[in-house]
């Protein structure tokens, strides 16, 4: 069994417990919280949750420990910290950051003999593994990806800090006519525009100036400017009711060219549609997991990403398992 | 600079042929026929064509050599023979013989201290990569494979010994009804008619009896007894003008479930679009050339398959330069 520790315990850090009951092999051993422990309820049974600064005295319990904190401040300093004592694994998502933090948690994890991998899940993640794979397979080609449809946190935020806005939330959603000039082998060039469109849903502070919070979201910079956003204005019963979950996914696209001279297209496509986005960065995270429990007994130390991991460390199963029957 | 030999010099071979060209740091060194060398000509200039017998000789000229015999009678004997030698690589793609075929490669590779990867390509390959992946990802779940719309080198052959019939093409279909259940998350059961519909191109000889024809090719057993299958006469030059391609692709689903309660759907899709089938094998059996001359020149010898390949062997760039601008 693989014992695996949950280090935060918000809608990854759960979405983390419910893969580990989907996995026969792994074992929820402990529970880390910056809160008080007496106040965080978990949904396994008869695990313990301790306080986070209480972690390394736990260390001997824990094969894996996943770090479920977010990229902006919390990964950067957690996961070298963490790796001095634990196998760690993180979702570090802030893509221009990640030669920075690979090279602090390497050297952490290398110092202290640990096996650490960071950024496990989609985009990074699925995503990257997809892009990485096509590159490779096709030298002459164009690469796209497109997010959604699905809910964007930070743009969710940014429509929340506009004036007379009291809860709103954001849908990024692919444009179908670039999806459909990609697919077509058309090799299009798209503007930021042409590739998605954001749909905002908005409760209104009572008597607040609707045209202006229409106006200020759609001509806020970089979240909103460049691109073409539809705004409705519900209810928060409605928002409650229609706009409580996570759901995301998008596409992974490369098309290239084969042949002597380039004369034969071809399109590969990857995709996810998912109804819970934190359940399924759980899902990968865990798989990911079980991988650096291996590498970590065949004492392979230092820091991983998925491009370094061969895809039969990811499953339970045997070498000739997989070859009898998913080869 | 990888170099490559070439092993039987058909579509794949010449498909090979055309993807090293397309990879900067590879090059051509030989290429090695069953015919007679010199009524070979080849794409690529100054590169010598040998006598397939004669391949021992110029081991010291080849880095990984690239087997492009037919898995039926070919490569079970070459793959092994040969990894006695060279460092190989194949695309053997009888699924239910893998495990025997790994068995006898490995068995030569790890005596002779080679280098070798087998069933390499798309499926088996990259196909089989997205449902190891995938299936590793999401353990509640269930897994779908759709090939086409493309031509079936097999059906063709069988069209062709029927009575009567000239020449013929034989295109397998995704049923579009089956695509669009499985990515609405219905987790339909198929059965193989529900699956795939199969369209024929028939030339028949002159005063061949077409009714006769149909009826021959429609209730052929394990060929097409079991699906829907439509059948168009046409001309021979009609076949030329309209039929010479060997298009191909497919889809590979997993539609599983996330969540304390599997209350979460999730749908993965990965799915290949090809003008030209061996010249896309030819371009993964490429980049796993690449990653084969790795693993030799880190003295790794034995039977490998593209499971047990970390993702970042088959890229030129380095762990550096993929973190930054893949990942």
């Amino acid at each position: 069994m693989i014992r695996v520790g949950i280090y935060g315990y918000g809608n990854l850090g759960k979405g983390i417990e419910c893969a580990i009951r989907q996995n026969a092999d792994m074992e929820l051993a402990a529970v880390f919280t910056r809160r008080d422990p007496s106040t965080v309820s978990i949904l396994t049974p008869n695990v313990p949750v301790y306080a986070s600064a209480d972690a390394v005295a736990h260390k001997d319990e824990i094969d894996v420990l996943v770090i479920c904190g977010g990229s902006a401040t919390d990964l950067p300093v957690q996961t070298p910290e963490l790796a001095k004592n634990f196998n760690v694994i993180d979702s570090f998502d802030t893509h221009a950051n990640i030669p920075t933090h690979f090279a602090n948690v390497d050297a952490a994890a290398k110092e202290s003999g640990h096996t650490a991998l960071i950024s496990a899940g989609w985009d990074p993640g699925m995503f990257s593994l997809n892009r990485l794979y096509a590159n490779c397979i096709l030298p002459n080609g164009n690469d796209y990806t497109f997010w959604g449809k699905g809910v964007s946190q930070g743009h969710s935020d940014a429509i929340r800090r506009v004036k007379g806005v009291k809860n709103g939330k954001q849908y990024t959603i692919p444009v179908p006519e670039a999806l459909d000039a990609v697919r077509a082998g058309q090799n299009p060039e798209l503007t930021t525009r042409q590739k998605h469109t954001r749909e905002c849903f908005v409760v209104a502070e009572e008597g607040a100036d609707l045209a202006q919070i229409e106006h200020d979201i759609k001509t806020m910079p970089n979240y909103f400017a460049d691109y073409d956003t539809t705004i409705h204005f519900i209810t928060e019963e409605e928002l409650i009711r229609d706009h409580s979950g996570i759901p995301h996914g998008g596409f992974v696209f490369r098309s290239g060219k084969t042949g002597w001279d380039n004369e034969d297209n071809v399109i590969i496509e990857y995709s996810l549609k998912l109804d819970s986005n934190p359940s399924f960065t759980a899902s990968v995270i865990a798989a990911y997991a079980r991988a650096v429990a291996r590498l970590a007994s065949e004492g392979v130390s230092g820091c991983k990403t998925v491009f370094d991991v061969a895809p039969s460390y990811l499953s339970p199963l045997s070498g000739e398992e997989l070859r009898a029957h998913l080869l």
